[in-house]
């Protein structure tokens, strides 16, 4: 038996098919014909592409346009003239080898993204590796194939899957996966999830530990695999494997339930999105609304700041997808780790306790008017809720208050019209708020309580340091304490309070919150519907 | 007029003295002789030390064991290996002129120091510079002359003074100095509120605004300078300045007097300190005991951690100067920003929010160690309260409280006696910590609020950013709420509070924190007295 972590829940109970961890070695060789390696390298790029589209397309078809979303930002990178023009450049002013071209600058994107915390800024670095790989190995000649499953019930075994690797799993005959390395918040785990594919990653050396053939079972719960386990746990899994599948089946009547406690208060459970289409899996898992779009989104992966227009009919479609349930939008939380190539930031010695967020947006007007206006004029078309990231205190959400109202007078003398029912909050993601809270109620329409970033800075430990992130714990008696206070201070004053860290998904957090008094969680799409049924059981 | 930072109280009425600040040119020239340019810095150190001994021993013989222990730093700099070795090697290695050799191995050495968030750590920085520029002027032969000032009642203004340039300050002559750089915690400006010479630093350009022999008036209070001021100014001056005398006389009078407010309650003041002797000026300022002993300079400027021998002897002085008053002395807070050369440690992206103080000392018990036996041991001489830095829960409190059991079981069984009466605290410088300030004050002895921290982690804010050092506030709100939740927590088992981060000695805030019920204020000793008065004037 070994022990990993869960990536996707579920039973499997299967054969062995490892798939090779083929290691092209990669050399320091210079090329004395650098036009004849450029030409190379212009071929395997195109060639990557060519596979990866017809990646997406077949994942657009069998699996859904939020999963295809991935190869086509694989893609985006392709046409990057920033990633693929720098790798030409490299071949060039170097005469290196194309392999070690791309390997280098590979390497350089990677390690800015790897060192964000933030898990969907670091799956960034996937993302590029994933590409990478690809190009490498067409240029090894290797192409891109797909592994060749012939049997049923198969249980991928492999050193890490791509996102693209695990798109073209064929679901006929794989039944579940497991990797060395990998954690749960990269794509291959989330769409394993969405696929409903069980699945246990970050075993450590599983590759090693099993053969071809052998016999395994997945544990996709508690996040372990047994190989070539008795007749007798294969009969308690079997077992285990029917009761899940039933539940499952439970959970989706819950799709168009309302959450509503034993003691009848109405909860709503909303879905984290990122990019605009992601609110489709959100309303299909039976959310209640959008608890946190991440504009960020919008501005990554750009050579320049999305055009107001750009930005409008972003927060226009969501709205109108949502049609009439609530969104909840946060403006722009850059800077510090998550960094713009067309943003230029000061080097700080602590960026997690710096410049970033609303500082950032208060101190660039310029950058913030264009999303404050896109905001303004999308509100006419749903449920508008918007939220400014890292308020520490009343000034500053009154300085972004005012400045929404000068826009707002702005585009009024245009003749564009704006809706007055926007609701207009904070997050509480800094101890200060959360301590004044009662206070910032008596001002603002709603709370949202962060808690990735409000447990970092109440235990004032980095959880991406790894010698200090034994001391991130959100069941902390501070942590808790700190969002007692914020919810009781925002009811005194009548306010609704959600959350939209981790911690809102977190099944064992979830029945403290409610009885604290939490309106409103909102996590992963995914998540929705086992929130759903916890909340159902509570007083 | 021109507006600086008050870095020396007091006012002056004088007549201006530039001093000039000759720059030497440094050019990247190699040398074709490598052995004659190595003897030239071998005798421009050697002209150093000579120089800086006999500063020293004025400074002993006129202003006092504190400030000379300045120049017994400089002259350790010049005999550390790692220092002036490397300068050597630059030479050797690079044929590179001293000069510009000298330059190089002191940038880095400044800069690392520069990067630290402690006031105390850029002080080193200052150091090496005031070292190296004395090595620099040697070898252009230019000697390490003091001013020849001949007139009294000069205002001396420079672009930056050097602690060796103020401890050379006639003081029969010179009434007040003005500097264009520096701040309030350079050691310049620390020895001028020794020396009782008003001084304003941080004026940007004021050798550039004035010419030798213009009349001036030095306003040391409220940070400013007036160049050839009205006949009626000056006679205002003249009588703020007999006003201040007269103030500072009654001041002197606090001396003996134990502090106690107007409704009864005593409130302990007493004195911050870095190294044993500092201790003897708390007491002149009539300090009631030593708030905080930051052990940390124990273990700096050294290439090993100092012997558990060593830190006893500097304990035991302490507490028997102290001669029965409380000390409270910090354990190790080393770690983030502040390293040592004998510490490797891992490289963090927040350091601030990573692994330091109680959290590495937990994990580095061998370190620890030394310093808890020398504690116990030194505990029998005198009224010992030992602080944990950096304290987020009761767990690593109650860890380092069995740390200290075990270590004074071994000290027994060899024979050793320790105090029972000694107090066990943490400092409350983590929000958690405020937070859970009334849970943790059932099993602690004593609190201490570290403000700086305090406030950076609650509102997120690292006042070194540039960027974002506008929202570091003592008196945001928040800050107030979780101080007087530390108050109330402790005081509800009966514990008593201190505070020793520079808000103690902030006389804006002390009449709040009097109100708050605050028992002890740590601060500067130059500051005491003020505080004293404040404190003697509240309800």
């Amino acid at each position: 038996m070994k022990k990993g972590i869960a990536a996707s829940k579920g039973y499997a109970i299967g054969k062995v098919f490892i798939q090779e961890h083929e290691e092209i070695v990669i050399t320091d060789a210079k090329v004395s014909d650098v036009a004849a390696e450029k030409e190379k390298l212009s071929l395997a790029l195109e060639a990557s592409k060519e596979q990866l589209t017809a990646i997406k397309e077949k994942t657009l078809a069998e699996i859904g346009e939020h999963e295809a979303a991935v190869f086509e930002a694989h893609l985006t990178l392709l046409d990057d003239p920033e990633f693929t023009g720098q790798m030409e450049m490299t071949v060039e002013s170097e005469s290196l080898n194309a392999m070690k071209a791309v390997q280098n600058v590979t390497d350089t994107f990677v390690m800015i993204f790897e060192s964000m915390d933030d898990a969907y800024m670091r799956e960034r670095a996937a993302d590029i590796k994933d590409v990478s790989k690809r190009i490498i190995s067409n240029l090894a000649g290797k192409g891109g194939s797909a592994f060749a499953i012939t049997e049923t019930n198969t249980v991928v075994v492999a050193y890490d899957l791509t996102p693209s690797d695990t798109a073209q799993l064929d679901r006929s005959k794989v039944v579940g996966f497991l990797t060395d390395i990998g954690g749960r918040t990269s794509h291959s785990a989330i769409m394993a999830r969405t696929l409903e594919i069980p699945a246990v990653v970050g075993l450590g050396d599983i590759t090693k530990s099993v053969k071809n053939g052998d016999s395994i079972i997945v544990d996709g719960i508690e996040g372990f695999a047994i190989i070539n386990p008795s007749e007798e746990v294969i009969a308690e899994y079997q077992a285990k494997k029917e009761k899940f599948a039933a539940e499952q089946e439970e959970l989706k009547k819950l799709i168009e339930v309302k959450t509503v406690t034993k003691s009848g208060k109405r909860v709503e459970v909303c879905g984290n999105i990122g990019k605009p289409e992601d609110i489709d899996q959100v309303l299909a898992n039976g959310g209640d609304g959008v608890g946190l779009f991440r504009t960020e989104f919008l501005y990554m992966d750009r050579d320049q700041a999305p055009t107001e227009e750009e930005q409008f009919t972003a927060y226009k479609t969501v709205l109108e997808k949502a049609n009439g349930k609530q969104v909840v939008i946060r403006t722009l939380d850059i800077g510090g780790d998550k960094v713009l190539p067309y943003l230029p930031l000061p080097e700080e010695m602590n960026p997690f306790l710096g410049y970033r967020a609303i500082r950032l947006c208060l101190d660039r007007k310029d950058i913030f008017k264009v999303q404050i206006r896109a905001l303004l004029r999308a509100s006419v078309y749903g449920n508008l809720c918007v939220m400014f990231p890292m308020i520490s205190g009343l000034e500053e959400f009154q300085a972004a208050k005012e400045f929404v109202e000068e826009c707002r007078a702005e585009l009024h003398a245009e003749g564009i019209k704006t809706s007055d029912t926007t609701q207009w909050g904070i997050m509480v993601e800094i101890p200060a708020a959360a301590v004044m809270a009662d206070e910032l109620a008596k001002y603002v329409d709603f709370f949202s309580i962060g808690t990735n970033d409000l447990i970092q800075y109440t235990l004032a430990a980095d959880r991406m340091s790894e010698k200090v992130s034994y001391l991130y714990n959100p069941m902390h008696p501070a942590v808790l304490r700190l969002i007692k206070m914020t919810i009781d201070g925002a009811h005194k004053h009548g306010k609704w309070v959600g959350m939209c860290g981790e911690m809102a998904g977190d099944e064992a957090a979830i029945p403290t919150l409610v009885e604290y008094g939490l309106d409103e969680f909102s996590m992963s799409a995914t998540s929705i519907l086992s929130a759903k049924k916890i909340i159902l059981e509570q007083e």
